[in-house]
């Protein structure tokens, strides 16, 4: 069972444009995202009622969208309009319609009970565009449940095995040995560390210290800000959250989206803003592509591990564990109160 | 459940020739179709009562089948006559042996209780080997269980929208807003219509009236004839079948047949007679060819919808379902009456 | 459920060295093969008790192997040895260990309780490694039941068939027209059988006298010998097994493992002493190799049968089938009989 009452990324801002309709599957469900000519977006479930075929391979028109195998047009609501041939328009059942929204680059659609949608609950990101920021993004599908992708962001201590030659490299690493600040938060939990004198970077000894924190939200999405300063600060602070302007500000923004059981979406940008020059931009996007890349080896083996011994799925837990044990129960709490739009049990 | 008693399309007359032997998957059975040196049409299942290999592995031998797995040797009626190395053939399983036939450039293979199998109940096509038509033919296996194809050539009005380039180009439209006489007839539905004052082609603006008539008999057989007269001529014949000569004559010849419950080999052939020249046979042919794949696309797609949402399947209604809903019950009707060759309830 | 109580040939022992971690799959048991520094093999669980990651995914560090998602270290016995981020290692379940030894060329893992693994269970072959002989190597995949592979094995009858043109063709054939001794042996059954009167080779013409023999062991390894002698000698040894020095030896070592119920590795060397000159070995590896993709073929095709038609398993039996048949009651009585390690039904 998934949870419903939440807003998950469908696809970046960037994608649903002018008349392209696009199909994507979120939680298992087909939806179509698409925009009105005034760059209003919809998302419709994406199977006409009449036969099922798919919405996105339609068109729009004018405030509506029409599918394509035999004709039948639907309104804003979901409510058909048309039925070429003619008939009863009433006994068309309006198409499901989601709530959506569009926030920092990416498209949320929000798959619980249409009157629960709650704007506030988008999380915050970063934003694609925001323009103090230099950014790139990408995305890849995992063939993996969606929880094993969480549970990797919600423990960096795997960047020092998993990533030792990217990001643990880029780093400094000392992922595995720190002990991060863990505390929940509205909706997820907040993750926050220093790394002192560590280099600046591969090319750079000159030591500094790092504030490393991130937020991991339901449904899955990670926000990380990565500010260093001079050497002595974290100290200074008390090693608490500093206040003071940053040598260089970096940030990632994630999401994980189930597409069904055991295939998953995940979206990623990264950059940082201008006190860092705009060419670093392609080389640290590079070593993040790879280290993406890995945990996408490590993540689907680990799946089909899973897969081909599900009689034996006690695990063992370490402290490390600590922040993905609390996600998850905060998930499980999440869905244990909602109330789900459809009454089956899967 | 299938229905069985029924002859169904096993492979194209020209494909089973010489000593080859093919091998085809019908309803979920294994069938091994081949001819003796006279020509004479064989179905075997296509699996060796011994150990259930392929005897379309393996070769004919005058009147019989040998098995190239052990050498068994299989007699017309499915009858062990030979096991190199001796042994009492009486202690192997006959074979099922399947009526079957040929005609109009099909081969048909009886599924059910082969007592029940008469020819006389094999559909009447046009047939590629009809020297008055010019024909051309092909095949294409969807991932989608038949009866979608089934319910789409039931109901033309897709041509409107899923074909609109090209067959609702090639035809001028008008699929899905006239309506056609929908009659019931032996093991089928009859389906009739005019098209008044249409252009002749989209090259020849001249107006004329065509009668567009089609069967579409169980389990899954498509004959279509398409004629073209005078402007005036549907008034003329009050809008019933017309009896004149016509001015052209075109003819189409499909065959839906179940691989498995998700698989289905789609036989189809086009052309005309000779009142067109023959060299138009390949532009037709090249927009049959690229509708058939546009219906492969939605139809596939459907299906994948279809798996991906399986407790929600209450389809809603329209007046041009009239055609498939009438032909999806007489095929439940045939089901019910049928008695099985096989036990099992799958 | 499969036979556990018995030792599966999980890799060559070539393919195992330096730090490369080798991860298969056994019984549908993901197994970690690797050496330490001296050379010495070790089987572990391919799966961390933490997360479920491959442990082939991680790296041996002296006695140990670490798993590189998290970091967490096993000793020998399993046993976790050190987590990065501390915490207490007895909250780290066990690794399994699996028994395993070389022998023949051969890494061999006991898939049963460990305390019930004997070495002198281990299946005697001809050994890639022995010097007397020029042997030569390869493995293959099927996507078939193991079952079926050793029914293959168990009688060659199918040589004058599947390969009348490369096995049959080399060995004059006549595999299904005699009918070899076939005796039960410790864990297995005995093959043997005398060629009499054959031509030495294709290209050979002189008569000679083969001696024939194979053992087919538990789970399934096949240690054939054929040996040839002057014509007579069959005869003379009262058609006995030979005591005298062939003119020929050739051999062939084979081992059939599951990897889950549908999927089997085949592993297969081939190969003969100094009394046939090296140069002879390449063209005979050719034939066997493509025997062998010969027996693919048929065996997959027969798996897909037997998949299509699960309702309707009730094979014919034919006097070739005594060996398999006593095979099969040989391995149905050792899993009768087996403690298992593992409690589920599966």
């Amino acid at each position: 069972m998934f949870l419903e009452d939440c807003w998950y990324v469908g696809a970046w801002s960037h994608e649903v444009k002018n008349e392209k309709i696009v199909g994507v599957k979120i939680l298992n469900q087909p939806v179509a995202l698409y925009r009105l000519a005034d760059g209003t977006l919809r998302a419709i479930a994406d199977r006409c009622p009449h036969r099922f075929a798919p919405l996105s391979m339609g068109c729009v028109e004018g405030q509506s969208i029409r599918c394509m195998y035999h004709g039948l047009k639907f309104d804003s609501q979901g409510n058909c309009q048309e039925i070429p041939g003619g008939g009863p328009l009433h006994a068309i059942k309006p198409a499901r319609v989601y709530p959506v929204t569009e926030q920092d680059g990416w498209i949320w659609v929000w798959m619980g009970l249409p009157e629960l949608a709650d704007k506030a609950l988008v999380p915050s990101a970063f934003g694609l565009d925001n323009p103090a920021f230099y950014m790139r993004s990408a995305q890849l599908d995992y063939a993996a449940n969606y929880m094993l992708i969480n549970d990797n962001l919600c423990d960096l201590s795997h960047v020092d095995f998993v990533h030792a030659k990217t990001l643990g490299w880029a780093t400094g690493g000392g992922w595995s040995t720190t002990n991060p600040d863990i505390s929940k938060i509205d909706r997820g939990i907040r993750i926050q560390r220093w790394f002192v004198s560590q280099p600046t970077s591969p090319t750079n000894p000159t030591p500094v210290d790092t504030w490393n924190a991130y937020d991991f939200l339901a449904p899955g999405v990670f926000v990380m800000e990565s500010k260093s300063y001079k050497q002595g600060t974290a100290a200074a602070c008390d090693f608490k959250e500093p206040t003071g302007e940053p040598q260089t500000y970096r940030v990632e923004q994630q999401a994980v989206t189930p597409i069904s059981e055991n295939e998953t979406r995940y979206f990623y940008a990264t950059g940082f803003d201008s006190r860092m020059p705009e060419k670093l931009l392609e080389g640290i996007f590079k070593i993040v592509m790879d280290a993406f890349a890995e945990d996408k080896t490590i993540i689907e083996a680990q799946q089909k591990i899973i897969e081909s011994t599900p009689d034996d799925m006690d695990r063992s837990f370490i402290p490390h564990d600590r922040a993905l044990t609390r996600f998850r129960r905060m998930m499980e709490h999440l869905k244990s109160k909602q109330q789900r739009y459809s009454s089956d049990d899967s």
